[in-house]
């Protein structure tokens, strides 16, 4: 299944997407198949990458006062099941571990969709006045959701690794605030690490989050122009707290029920990532998140390899930590070139015994293919400023694919085109669940995407007829 | 279950061991018992010296070149079973998955207990020649194995974390090379920062792990006097290679089976950590770390608080990151000073107003008692000096602890004297299972811990009588 060091390059174009994507995922060695349906390994290059977005989230989650922990990954069945709007939403794709050697147990257990009932759990015990909140604890795991769907590296697998965060608080105020710190740090990570442009919204009661009250996402555009979900806020008020009965004395000696919190990003990140800023040439990576920053391809000769190989590792030198020098005897300089292209490697740097003489070296950016030629001397100068180019150029392109692919319109034969044609599309509509499920059958699977606002200036609902609430944006979605 | 802010303190003493321990589990707020039987909540106070040991290990793996990825949880069961010696060991404790959602699966798939068997589908799969090795993963994860034994928080538990690194290499030599640098790093950071004293070596044939060549573990003892395997590195020859078909083309052009290794340490060595320091007030920690090394405590009076509260401050900009304050106005100082010691911060500073006009503070060592007075204008410099003795002489007790529990006999009477007395003894032994079956019923569960050597200067096998291969140290286990 892995072609290893193929330097065939991608053979589907970009807009064929989900084989391009896949071959991307296959060449660039960021994943494998594996030997269970529907999960993949998560392969070093690409796993390296998940380990960068989770230590800066984490950090950051750290400075907010918010603490890491580990609760078993098995939830007995009686526990998942107090609360009932958020079992529904999660039974049809639950794993569940029915035997241990040889015997069966005595009750099922199911491998975590995601924490609430076992986290709660353990928090009702905890919680017991005001003095022991807030209480804001995170863990960074492995989940299972069994989905029938057909599985897509990263952007939807059985298992996927995530952090879930759950936060209790004595008032809604201080809980619902919670949530702008929140999607800021996803918001800083995303943008300025992996030079992804997403926008923030709430989504529509039909489409939040199984037990929520509220659901904030940042949304993020594919290439084919699906829109795909980022970093989740979840405000659900008192209602786990009910089913989990998480109670505290305030202030005033009053019992209460709490208030609740839960906020993730996913390995889902990463397939944006790699799908937003890639080519047909392979992967394309923004410097801040790359493993590897800079390859220095020496150009070697029988007689002048010496002097180029000091060259070449004196500038490594130069580089330091990102950058490193691909000497292999046993591949020739243009495998190489196709290899890091494939491979992602933002910039690319060739010397060769003519470059030695005039002391330069020819540098070439991965994202657009310019090469220019610089003096050794200033070697270093000039990668961290086309470094920081990249980086901020990633961004605005990213920003670009976004906006091309915005519409509005308020008439459902203009939607149902738009729609066709791989664009997100604004229109008025009507608060109801039926509306929406009417909005998905006319328009071929798209659904609501996020709440954009409130104002809909008189607007009549594009379903309906009737009065419209908000404008929602609509698209088709992974 | 859990007693919050419990100040009562120990109510076992340190000798009736798995009572205290558990209390301390409980009262320090490191880990809490959960709705799954055998499974607990790894609290954040635990969890924090968990991240920071990773962090430690896997910096120094990152340096060797080993690279982290991430395999599928689920194994399928065909998989699981290629490596008959390998199913054997772990089949009796392997949590089955048998139905998602309301489907039954059509082959039932196992939690890891331990990846093998899915990460050398994979490698059979990648490994084609000589250039593709060595090939040096690992992963961070949780597994899972279903003992039927009473679960003691962190040591042994259902689910646990740990490191798994899975490495392969063409030849023999490099492969066993592996083993001192793996070694050495846990060795490291364990006593370096955990202060344990620990020594290696290697396992009897019996006690080896399932499928390897050979075991060798660091091995730590309890202050009952029972032994505890830590981190462990197994070389496997090309046992799994020819189970998973790991083959590939050497730099003759010749196909070989590759050479494999295994290494872990895992959340145990937090058990061994807690309870080889600890004491009847609870919690001891090495200041490199403890989570916080030092905390004050401003002795606060109606006429004087401001004052206090400034130069507490103060001494806390001083003090760094390490150092908090803890200024809350609910709790007594003699309060706070039981908290502090259970939770096993390493120095507590105490300022009151008197304090504060004579320019100093009272600076105790949780790990001894000691108090002194210290002035504020070297209150810096001080602690310093004693966070580096209290981890000095932490590692000098848990290495006095370990030798005080050392024996050694040629007398079967005697050893079953020394194993009732909790002693770790060093007897000649010949190599066989059945010889180790009868030491071990013999003694009432003493096991072979590891090989000490082979010079075993003519002596007899404590029980067989016939000639020794060589001399193991026995005794009661984890």
């Amino acid at each position: 299944m892995t072609e290893k060091k193929n330097i065939k390059g991608i053979t589907a174009e970009k807009d064929e997407f989900s084989e391009w994507f896949t071959q991307i995922m296959l060449k660039a060695d960021l994943a494998d198949y594996s030997a269970v349906s529907g999960c993949i390994v998560f392969k070093p290059r690409a796993y390296a990458i998940w380990e960068k977005i989770a230590a800066e989230v984490d950090k950051r989650f750290k400075k907010l006062g918010i603490q890491n922990a580990y609760f078993p990954m098995l939830i007995p069945e009686r526990l998942l099941k107090k609360e009932q709007v958020h079992v529904e939403g999660f039974s049809p794709e639950v794993a569940w571990v029915t035997h241990a050697g040889d015997s069966e147990l005595s009750e099922r257990l199911a491998i975590r969709p995601t924490s609430e009932a076992i986290m709660y759990d353990s928090y009702s015990k905890w919680i017991r006045s005001w003095r022991d909140l807030p209480l804001r604890i995170n863990q960074w795991n492995n989940v299972v959701r069994w989905e029938f769907k057909h599985a897509v590296p990263f952007l939807r697998t059985r298992e996927f690794l995530w952090n879930e965060g759950h936060t209790v608080f004595a008032s809604e105020k201080e809980a619902v605030a919670e949530g702008k710190d929140i999607l800021d740090i996803y918001a800083d990570v995303c943008e300025n690490f992996l030079a992804l442009y997403g926008v923030r919204g709430r989504k529509t009661e039909k489409e939040k989050f199984a037990g929520a009250v509220f659901s904030e996402k940042i949304h993020y555009v594919m290439p084919n122009g699906k829109s795909i979900e980022g970093p989740a806020f979840h405000h659900d008020g008192q209602n786990f707290a009910r089913a989990y009965d998480i109670k505290f004395l305030n202030k005033d000696g009053q019992e209460d029920y709490a208030y609740q919190n839960t906020f993730a990003i996913s390995t889902r990140i990463l397939g944006i990532l790699f799908a937003v800023h890639s080519d047909n040439k392979g992967l394309v990576l923004p410097p801040l998140i790359a493993p590897e920053k800079i390859v220095i391809v020496p150009i070697l000769f029988e007689d002048s390899r010496e002097k180029v190989l000091k060259a070449a590792n004196e500038i490594k030198k130069k580089l330091g930590d990102g950058a490193f020098l691909d000497s292999r005897e046993e591949y020739k300089p243009g495998f190489k070139f196709n290899e890091w292209e494939m491979k992602g490697v933002p910039i690319r740097i060739e010397i060769g015994p003519k470059d030695v003489e005039k002391k330069q070296v020819i540098l070439v950016r991965r994202d657009n293919g310019a090469k220019e030629v610089v003096k050794i001397a200033e070697v270093k100068k000039r990668v961290e400023k086309v470094l920081e180019e990249i980086q901020s150029e990633l961004f605005v392109k990213s920003r670009r694919l976004y906006e091309s692919k915005l519409e509005k319109t308020a008439n459902m034969k203009d939607l149902k085109k738009m729609i066709k044609d791989g664009k997100i599309v604004l229109v008025p509509l009507k608060a109801s669940e039926k509306v929406e499920d009417i909005l998905k059958e006319e328009t071929g699977g798209a659904k609501t995407l996020f709440v954009s606002g409130f104002d809909v200036g008189g607007k009549k609902c594009i379903v309906s007829g009737e009065d419209a609430d908000y404008l929602v944006w609509v698209g088709k979605s992974y």
